[in-house]
């Protein structure tokens, strides 16, 4: 990212190139070491010689520190499924949705993804915050789906079995002594849904 | 429900019958028409002649009266999961659930679950307080399954597709204009979410 220059309050401020990432570090160090709820905006500047006013200027509370980037999350799945061929069957579609989400969850983001779930795990507001997040993957699929002429239920359907599988498939990625990648685990438990559906 | 006689702060109190529930529909008339956020425990309790402290014994808090009695609707879908044959396919089992639990759903409940959800669907904590209620759902199948020696993540994905065809049928069940019974809606739901992982 390149350090660029916004109008603030009547003047020019500088916004300094990885401000925001700093910041974000700052917080899940915090978060992880002295609990969530135990941290407050201004101790997560300081730490890294900052200001509570440059923290609000990045984030609108705590909280987002741990949400920010979430747009390239979501268009991580947009980006396979919308090259996905015309005609796909809906659950082609999410399939793709699903292999390029993974590159978003390269290998060696997982110790980063590993800390940010203890501490998601340690709060229901944030657990909420992160479900909130897959309501929203969730409902993202489904435009697409349905932009693309799928019908309901079978939109919703194959939106929910991709977030579905995504949330299986991340709970393994993170879990202590998992070495496979988040492509040959989603491939795994994608298999494993449709042969539930086969088992009849 | 019959009467019965509690001990009270030290004291004996008379539990009405179909106290709760007279708490419970005048909660929801009022959450309909002046709005969840608008309405006190006071003011449920004062609008069938019962006192805010009634009202307590009965609920923690107003918004316990739009959900009082999960424990019966999570159980309508443990009975038919717990009668389906030993060694029955995971999504057997899960189907054999949503048949049992469409008993909860019966036709003339529809009118109440229908303005149950757009007191809901009109107020962001109420929609957390129903994504929790599945997500405990969706924890108690799978405990189930993993019980039945269903391994993961076929436990897992077996019973989240339960509750997301329950989800979307229940959407479409309380649609203006529905006439469909919940079990049916159910079935085709299902027979939709087979056909989506088979059409590949």
């Amino acid at each position: 990212m390149s350090a660029s220059v916004i109008t603030y309050a009547g003047g020019m401020v500088r916004w300094e190139p990885g401000t925001r990432e700093r910041l974000q570090a700052a917080a899940l160090d915090l978060f992880a070491t002295r609990g969530f709820e135990q941290t407050t905006a201004a101790e997560i500047a300081q730490s890294v010689g900052l200001t509570e006013r440059t923290f609000f200027r990045h984030f609108p509370d705590k909280r987002e520190a741990l949400f920010h980037g979430q747009e390239l999350f979501v268009a991580a799945f947009l980006t396979g499924a919308r090259e996905s061929q015309a005609g796909a069957p809906p659950l082609e579609v999410v399939r793709a949705a699903l292999a390029s989400a993974a590159t978003f969850f390269a290998d060696e983001r997982r110790p980063h993804s590993r800390r940010r779930q203890t501490v998601i795990d340690a709060n229901p507001a944030l657990q909420e915050r992160e479900r909130h997040k897959m309501v929203g993957l969730a409902d993202t699929l489904g435009d697409l789906l349905r932009d693309r002429g799928v019908a309901e239920p079978a939109a919703t359907l194959a939106a929910r079995m991709g977030t579905t599988v995504f949330e299986v498939s991340f709970a393994t990625w993170i879990a202590a002594g998992e070495e496979r990648s988040m492509a040959e685990i989603q491939s795994a438990v994608f298999a494993e849904l449709v042969a539930l559906a086969q088992d009849r």
